[in-house]
């Protein structure tokens, strides 16, 4: 049985509680577009294409409630978090249908839809690009928890180990809330991937060790010059995989690409609680009077990457304009 | 008060459980060698200066249990970690002087004289270099705690900061065992030098954002040309300082430097269990089934070094081997 991340069913938004993985698994269920929003700020659901996707589920309840309009409803979700553009996206779809009269939940239904087979296009691309690949290393959590179904950056690895390819994969533990070592590895456990847990700081080393034959992550947003934000971190194994020849490849659904943005430098980036670095499973792990800075997010320029995997296949970061500027290959 | 990891009176080594900090201060009393060969395994006293003391101490208790030759007590010492240079060089300072029958502990004072007034020397010299640099980030801990007193990294930091400059440092948290997060920001907080904890992975976007002047780490190895082993994580701290023109500093006594090893490759990496990166203060995790990996060190080329920062003053890496073949100039 595939992981989901989330389903819609009697008025009834079901979110898998990533928080709580691997310990337990619980599912929340959720009627009001106001919980919507709250369990996307607290990150109940978290992973662009999947905040897309509750996002857009939270319209429709906000519909339901007969309290908001279409705009209002957009305002309160796309508040919740800055740097994906997915969100934006996945509201856009269904207050446009709203606004227009038409379903709510037909136009959620079929935004959902669109981005699981887009993460399954994703990964039927990448799974050349990995088969020749015996060890791929990945950042952060972008596996089906983070896009209904399939991954962006986990795809391509199913797809390949479905065909039957020998893979390993290198789970970066992804501090600070440790979405590789809770969220990554329980999906590579369940499907019996083989695979190892490292602390972020160990990812360079294998690299340079030759241990390392191709990097893969997702993004939460691409800019229209292939500059892309994605969990913090993944500009340093970026740099490090270049520094070692090791191709490095973006994976995502047309939904995280923001051809409005010229480049990195106009991606917001979220700075979350100095707790999520202060504290861990409630012990203070720093002294009382330290502080900590905690971006959520980095920008990695486009010349690091060796290309992005879409649904559409693979595009170098340098025919990436060309392409979002044409008609949107879906 | 300034700090100290560690001190010798009536027969007693007392050793700061930095297993325990910041949360509580606990003062473990040693009086038999195997107790320090523990206390070195399991990290009650860790980096490369302060261990290379403790185990000096180490071979004092050693000869008035009366039942090791120096060299059966050299071996319990030596084996307890490989990576660090020092550990032997404390250790031969007491064995050579135990088997010549001079007194042991005066050996032993005097060893930790030496790496105390070097480390010392390291401050005067380092800090000139971090004058310029406002906010200098630094990897683990390599302060007091590291190496009795002054530190390596944090002596130039400290002697600046006396001096009346005005730094900012950035301290990598240093995962899985956080000795930045727990040891470095509480020794900063202790002494009232402004800093902000970050995960490992934001080193790089801070870098990035031009808001890292400088980057100064310890080391626990250094080979003949100028690579070196230092906790994991420093390589890749050290390839995006060069990627971003940021000086990198390696600060280090001369106990460290290994000119018998002709390069990092011929320098020895633990690699620890790897419970230390699927728990966290007991709690689990990764799923049960996920395995980790948990070298404990990588090793840093020569070329991304801008200067060692050593008792004798700044060396770049291409002068090295020419200083360690002459009289070491301490």
């Amino acid at each position: 049985m595939r992981v989901r991340a989330l389903w819609f069913s009697h008025g009834t938004l079901h979110l898998v509680d990533q928080r709580e993985l691997p310990g337990r698994f619980i599912v929340r269920p959720l009627r009001r577009v106001r919980q919507v929003a709250d369990a996307i700020r607290t990150m109940v659901v978290r992973g662009a294409p999947a905040i897309g996707v509750a996002a857009a589920y939270g319209m429709v309840l906000a519909e339901a409630e007969h309290s908001y309009t279409p705009g209002r409803a957009a305002k309160l979700l796309r508040a919740t978090r800055p740097t994906a553009h997915d969100l934006a996206v996945g509201i856009e779809a269904v207050q446009a249908a709203w606004a227009a009269g038409e379903d709510p939940l037909a136009a959620a239904d079929r935004y959902r839809e669109k981005i699981v087979e887009e993460c399954h296009r994703i990964g039927t691309a990448g799974a050349p690009l990995l088969a020749k690949a015996r060890r791929v290393l990945t950042h952060c959590n972008a596996g089906a928890l983070a896009t209904v179904e399939w991954g962006t950056a986990l795809a391509p690895i199913r797809v390949a180990r479905d065909e039957g390819a020998d893979l390993f994969v290198w789970v970066d533990e992804t501090r600070p809330l440790l979405q590789g070592a809770r969220l990554t590895a329980w999906e590579l456990a369940r499907e019996r991937i083989p695979h190892a847990v490292i602390v972020d700081n160990a990812a360079g080393a294998f690299m340079r060790m030759g241990k390392v034959d191709a990097v893969i992550v997702g993004a939460d947003r691409i800019a229209r010059n292939g500059d892309f934000a994605n969990k913090i971190g993944t500009y340093e194994k970026a740099v490090v995989a270049r520094e070692n020849g090791i191709p490095f490849y973006v994976a995502a659904p047309w939904s995280t690409f923001d051809p409005r943005r010229a480049s990195g430098r106009a991606i917001p980036v979220e700075e979350r609680s100095e707790d999520e670095v202060l504290e861990f499973t409630g012990v203070r792990i720093a002294p009382r009077t330290s502080r900590a800075r905690n971006p959520a997010f980095d920008v990695t320029p486009a010349r690091y990457v060796t290309a992005f995997v879409t649904p559409a296949g693979i595009i170098p970061p340098r025919k990436l304009a060309k392409t979002l500027a044409g008609a949107r290959p879906s």
